[in-house]
């Protein structure tokens, strides 16, 4: 792996110069569209030849890119703007062609689509996902991955209130957060080359860490604050209320327009985590309630003074 | 009143011509510093001539613009960068001075403010304020102002977590909410003059309304959301955690950068309100919990698909 000009063409996938890859986008939703846009980006079109083909051959001297999706406008729509090479309806044929797959599913049709088409993938193929739920994912690949196959688990911090493909493009990277939770088994150096090739897309900084800790985490960062965007929704009625916002509120409940099938996936399976964490959120909630209901002026100052102070230097961290 | 071409040269305050009235900022903190630049904007500075000097006199053809403050490093600086035409130590003289006085205070000092010096104001002036709870100002206004002023609370729905003068510029008015709440007996033209202002400075949406009723929604819209911030950075110690952001919780935790003291202020005089509304939103929060605890994915994903159709109608309102 050397990727020193950060354009990509030094990278390796087990043993194979990126540039005579096929790179292949498993559902092009929001994140496997705004994926698309991403490598297309740095990896140029190179005109209509061979687009829209099947072959899934090198692509002159760029790695193609394919995807399959069950819908058929979106992998028409995809071909049509120059963002892949080849669209399938059927994974098996793409699968076959692939140097490296990105799995950009829900979790749940994540491991389903891997115990369906675990045979499909090429020999030797880097596989890996997006899904906000670690735990699982892992436990699935340890116990039934092929054994020549190479899974990266991964989680890009980036997304929109807005969904689907159609908003692929609100789906901003740069300077974006990844999280990867690497296998005992992953090849270092296709774990080198996948984060040259996140890099590439844009993405700040990278953490690697394990499925638990990114679970423990992520229940925080992003379960924990969707359920209080959702919360703070529900106890309010009046669609009007905007009109005393000030920004806070519209900061605090944009998230609240969610994927509802994918965040009830996302809460339910890390539901250990998570509850510990809306209890614990709760305790502070009861803390400052107490102080503000008993009038007590100078430990409240005190308390959100501390808070203050925590959280900018939780910016300056970054 | 008239202001047609927007400039603000057609408004009449208290039956003068705004472009031969003097303006008065108190406290020149980043709201009074915001409006200091606001005002700059609409009426350019027409050069050094008379500026700091403190005869407050007219400003060749367009309104002068004084502000007085406890903090004298700030007033040089707001004279120096041209904001203002006057600065003064010492409140008497401005406000002897002013045909329209913005009051950027504190709730505390608001109050304490008027009390001293309620006998410097020019005859028949108007007042306005900013402070983020009407309730309590309303009821001393009320009861103590002097006959011959015209009081009309204001509260300019725009902030930033960065406070004070030197932060001001980071205040932007553009498109903003702004809540009046006015009295019975308040000049209905000085209210049309305050509005038209208002609009000058770059505010969008305009809302009139009762005391009771702002503070109900403000204990919501803005105290809530404080509240909410702080109980989430109070319950995580790991100031890497922004490792793990992928862009909720820095959006839900940006204002736990507040101002202390006067969010304690906020949360204190108005915690009828905010208690209401934080056992609200712990009822919302109960049932999430519980949904999520039982596993209730059906359930879950129904009350997440409301959620996110009722905030997506809320800003569709806007």
């Amino acid at each position: 792996m050397n990727d020193a000009d950060g354009s990509g063409m030094g990278i390796v996938i087990s043993g194979k110069p990126l540039a005579s890859c096929t790179l292949g986008i498993v559902g092009l939703g929001l994140m496997g569209g705004a994926l698309a846009l991403a490598l297309r980006r740095v990896f140029p079109d190179s005109g209509q030849e061979g687009r829209g083909s099947d072959d899934g051959g090198p692509g002159n001297g760029r790695p193609r890119i394919l995807a399959c999706d069950t819908d058929g406008i979106t992998l028409r729509a995809a071909l049509e703007q120059g963002l892949i090479d080849g669209a399938f309806p059927d994974p098996a044929p793409m699968l076959s062609r692939c140097d490296l797959v990105f799995l950009c599913l829900n979790p749940s049709t994540l491991l389903c689509f891997l115990e369906t088409w675990m045979g499909a993938f090429k020999t030797g193929a880097l596989l890996t996902d997006i899904a906000g739920i670690k735990g699982s994912i892992v436990e699935a690949v340890e116990k039934n991955l092929r054994e020549d196959l190479d899974f990266i688990p991964g989680h890009p911090m980036a997304g929109s209130e807005r969904g689907g493909f159609s908003n692929a493009a609100c789906c901003d990277f740069r300077g974006k957060n990844y999280i990867l939770t690497p296998l005992k088994r992953n090849r270092p150096d296709n774990l080198e080359s996948l984060k040259a090739l996140i890099r590439c897309l844009g993405f700040g900084r990278i953490t690697e860490t394990s499925a638990a800790e990114h679970d423990r985490k992520i229940a925080f960062t992003s379960q924990l604050c969707h359920v209080i965007a959702a919360a703070l929704i529900d106890c309010e009625s009046d669609l009007e209320i905007t009109r005393f916002g000030g920004g806070s509120f519209e900061d605090l409940t944009r998230i609240a327009m969610l994927n509802a099938p994918m965040w009830t996936e996302l809460f339910i399976e890390n539901r250990a985590e998570l509850l510990r964490r809306i209890e614990q959120f709760e305790g502070s909630l009861e803390t400052l309630k107490t102080l503000i209901a008993a009038e007590n002026e100078k430990a409240l100052e005190e308390k959100l003074a501390g808070v203050r102070d925590r959280r900018t230097l939780m910016t300056e961290k970054r």
